[in-house]
């Protein structure tokens, strides 16, 4: 089926999912694969992390979140439509900020901080994981190379991320208030994504005209999880489960 | 510097590297970063893997062999040098094979297959780690982005496998007998790849006119080795430490 074709005379128009049901398997997506369920997440959400392993945590994160306005830039270059691209440029002065109103990269920088990081080292990106580094790249190819409905759908994470970044900021505050100055990125997402989010599943649920098309756009939301997942995994088994950061990264706590 | 300075006219030429000291520095990359010394590895070569992480270990580094011919053909399409090309063109053949000589990639599939694997299974593609994608799809970014001299220095990891490799065949047939008939991967390698690593580190040698260029091949190099190391990770702890393939992955062993 072409991406062309109308819903209502396509002869597999009674594939199409309804507007609902594909919300439905959105959701279904996130619930499965979404890094909230991530052992890292749920031992920082309990209180059993330490110092060095949040430290690690902010330093690689650093990176997926100095990418967001490049790749939120590349989505916005690759639109057409005026209407679009007003909304979605919001996303790059969330994150990159102005004059005397922090971004949410300078606002991670804040965290980094918090937990005893050099903002210098953390810009540097000096021992960051090269499994990070490569799952933080996919996504830039991801809405580079893929269609321009799947890399709207794959930003579609923020469906999920108000009530994990809810129950975070509660749980940093409980277990480790010595990151309390640290907080305001949290809190400035917890509007900032929900908006966000409403925009694009409103986007893709009227531009996913074909099955196919729905098909693709929940295949970029899954693709888009296993990216944030496999971030978290290469943190906890370098600096959490005894491993081994590789040579170059930041090395794990001397015991 | 820019890259067309000749080095006996730099007034940096007195930092320049011998090709003795060159070739020194790739030497000790390897010894540091290569995959060798990983536990993955290590366990393999003692005998106490599973068939079951074998096979793990085999599905995944499929996804690398597969792409290797691809790798080799960038690299290809970037030079204009037809003697270069028809050095490196043999490294598409030994992989791809011909009518009635299986390639590389075949005879990976083999190894799989005598895992225990399905050959349509591994094709297919399911199951994979996404971690191994990503690393395995920035080796691609890396010969395609990259200076042209970069891309080929990346490839001097060869250097090192004949080692691991001559090592490696000896501990299957001693610790997993039943492999025996997917061995002929390794078999083949033992000539091929020295072959090429001698071609590719001349080339580098001579090519590599500054300081920089020469910093730039060793960075290539030691990019490559993150590579190759971030895959062994990814399946060391979905596979071997108890832990957690991500929802899509193959499943670990029912215990």
């Amino acid at each position: 089926m072409s991406a062309g074709t109308d819903r209502r005379e396509s002869s597999a128009a009674s594939d199409l999912l309804s507007a609902e049901d594909l919300r439905a398997r959105l959701l279904a997506v996130g619930h499965e694969r979404y890094h909230h369920k991530h052992p890292f997440h749920l031992l920082m959400h309990e209180g059993k992390l330490t110092r060095h392993q949040l430290q690690a945590w902010a330093l690689n994160r650093y990176y997926y979140q100095s990418i967001i306005p490049i790749k939120d830039s590349i989505i916005l270059s690759r639109s057409g439509d005026p209407e679009f691209r007003r909304a979605w440029r919001k996303r790059i002065l969330d994150h990159d900020g102005a004059e005397g109103e922090p971004g949410g990269i300078e606002k991670w920088i804040r965290l980094a901080e918090a937990t005893g990081l050099e903002a210098d080292s953390v810009t540097a990106g000096r021992g960051i994981l090269p499994a990070v580094r490569y799952a933080v790249d996919a996504y830039l190819d991801l809405v580079r190379e893929r269609s321009f409905l799947e890399a709207v759908a794959s930003s579609l994470t923020e469906l999920f991320s108000r009530d994990l970044i809810s129950l975070r900021i509660g749980a940093l505050r409980q277990h480790y208030p010595w990151l309390e100055s640290g907080l305001m990125y949290f809190t400035a997402r917890l509007s900032q994504a929900p908006e966000d989010a409403a925009f694009a599943l409103d986007w893709v649920t009227r531009h996913a005209c074909t099955r196919e098309q729905q098909d693709a756009a929940i295949a970029a939301l899954s693709a888009k999880c296993d990216i944030l997942w496999a971030q978290l995994d290469a943190i906890y088994y370098a600096y959490v489960q005894p491993g081994w950061p590789p040579p170059g990264a930041l090395p794990a706590e001397a015991s």
